[in-house]
């Protein structure tokens, strides 16, 4: 666990979860028992982290109070929503080392039960936070899921650009990463937000959730299934187009890739998986060739980039034990390929 | 069409369609498709035309300004989206006289559907809205939700009181059309939004709501379905309580409704066929039975009742044409069943 050698951030993080837990026993039966199932799996809680410390960063390190940590729990509600619809619409069986919701429960609750968190994200918004905050996490949730439907509407063939490959993770990931850290600014500041320091924050966080993401989908080709609580390869047999294949594919002809996505491509597929395309390669061989060919450490190396980034905008802010944390744990989420 | 003898409204509920048919066109391909058709089938659009309504007596009956369209397409695409998810969830056919989304695209793609009219929502209001709304917005979709949830973690056995159907059905339409009106209040005020207003129009949309659900419910027993655009008889058929038959019941043992309502209770059965345990009666002997028993005159006495405490609200506002045309369209709304 990334919070390990932070206990106070730690015990922050288990108010969060107590928190969530309160809020999803509320309806009981099904929904509660799988939402609370979901919530109690390990997870890092990367989101509501960064909230806690973006207000503890603006208050002078005091720790959170009952709004701020309401505030972060909501955070998490909208991301395990988002979570759980997504699983429904790419069919994937594993969430955080267990079966996803659809699976246990069926796609009808499963939709109930995300819509249930969406919703409890939102009063819990009204209710405890700025107008400008419900202002923000409307625009954010905006964000996501056009870019969730964009995805899913462009065939593949849009996929195989750096470029689209990163307005894809931004909207996924890192746009909601920022969101995290400006929310803590905002209600922890007794009146308006200082602007420098959202700024700066929101960059961090913006470049913290590219460099996260590129190194999820490094470990989703080649990390262990009990690391990561997914089985591995899942985007390669989905013919999701992640850095690592699409910088291995740009990296040489010797690795017949150009080929598979150039067949993927006149295919019109929506979602084809490339081991198959790729004349029935196996996983273990796909794996070789995309390391032969670069797209891993061409991968990991532009996530250390975005990481380094975040850690310039980092060194803007005053040296406080916040700021060491997060310039501690970014690093750590760096080295969790081997 | 019940907006037929007021062509100003149409004009306005004209453009609201073509924004929403502008806001659903741009991700493309088969989401854009199915939300452009369910969008453009026969539908009342009443929660837009009560925001547009609201905006006029607040602002001395101008035409709705750009903004005001907005907010109304927001409002009806959050009611879209809550139909796209509870179909889903209801394992219901039909819709506004057509397949339900999910029926044609299956539940993957109509769960996407559903979450980006969600989220297209919210980018309307943060961008458009005052804050103020965002926050209002927010709450009344954790209301929705909520309310949705408990009744399907709820059995059957609390469904068998009048006051456990109003709190269902203020839940499902009469918040909604409350926020309607007030939405369109304070976007139309310059400054802060005259609470006196707002608290007329507030109630209003309430009872009004309150009545139309009814009134819907009656329909769902005893209307055609080429009227309803949905087969007669679902409500019954899933087991779902509304008042005709919560009223018939209470009414007369002769009608055997309480021993039946007995059996489901002991059965507990989530969702049961009324008309599988009331002996395998079909739909018309379960109307009349219903219609025997009193259920249907009295649930229109009841949609009669709030309909009344609307138009007393309404009285209490000075005497405008906007005043005219919602009294006469909730008298039309009351008279939907023949």
């Amino acid at each position: 666990m990334v919070w390990d050698s932070f206990p106070e951030i730690r015990r922050e993080l288990d108010r969060v979860r107590t928190e969530l837990l309160r809020e999803v026993s509320r309806p009981g039966g099904r929904i509660s028992e799988g939402l609370g199932d979901l919530l109690t799996r390990d997870s890092k809680l990367l989101r509501p982290a960064f909230t806690i410390l973006a207000a503890r960063i603006q208050n002078g390190g005091q720790a959170a109070d009952e709004h701020i940590i309401k505030i972060a729990a909501a955070i998490e509600m909208l991301h395990a929503a988002s979570l759980i619809h997504d699983d429904i619409i790419d069919r994937a069986d594993k969430r955080r080392g267990g079966e996803a919701l659809h699976v246990r429960y069926g796609d009808r609750t499963a939709v109930l039960m995300g819509d249930y968190l969406f919703a409890k994200c939102f009063s819990l918004i009204s209710k405890y936070a700025k107008p400008e905050s419900s202002v923000l996490i409307s625009a954010t949730v905006g964000h996501l899921i056009e870019s969730e439907v964009s995805e899913y509407v462009r065939g593949p063939e849009d996929g195989w650009s750096v470029r689209s490959y990163l307005h894809r993770i931004i909207g996924k990931t890192a746009v909601l990463f920022s969101l995290s850290f400006h929310l803590g600014v905002i209600e922890a500041s007794p009146g308006r937000a200082d602007p420098l320091l959202v700024e700066i924050l929101r960059r961090t966080g913006y470049n913290v959730g590219v460099g996260f993401q590129i190194v999820d989908d490094v470990l989703d080709i080649f990390g262990e299934a009990e690391i990561t609580g997914k089985p591995s390869g899942t985007d390669l047999k989905q013919g999701v187009m992640t850095l690592p294949v699409i910088l291995a594919a740009k990296n040489g002809r010797r690795l017949e890739l150009s080929r598979v996505l150039n067949r993927v491509s006149r295919s019109g597929a929506r979602r084809i998986s490339l081991l198959k395309l790729w004349e029935n390669r196996t996983l273990d061989e796909a794996r070789l060739r995309i390391e032969d060919g670069g797209g891993k450490h061409g991968a990991l190396a532009a996530a250390e980039l975005y990481t380094r980034r975040a850690h310039r905008e980092l060194k803007r802010l005053p040296e406080t034990e916040e700021r060491g944390i997060l310039q501690a744990v970014t690093t750590q989420l760096l080295s969790r390929v081997s």
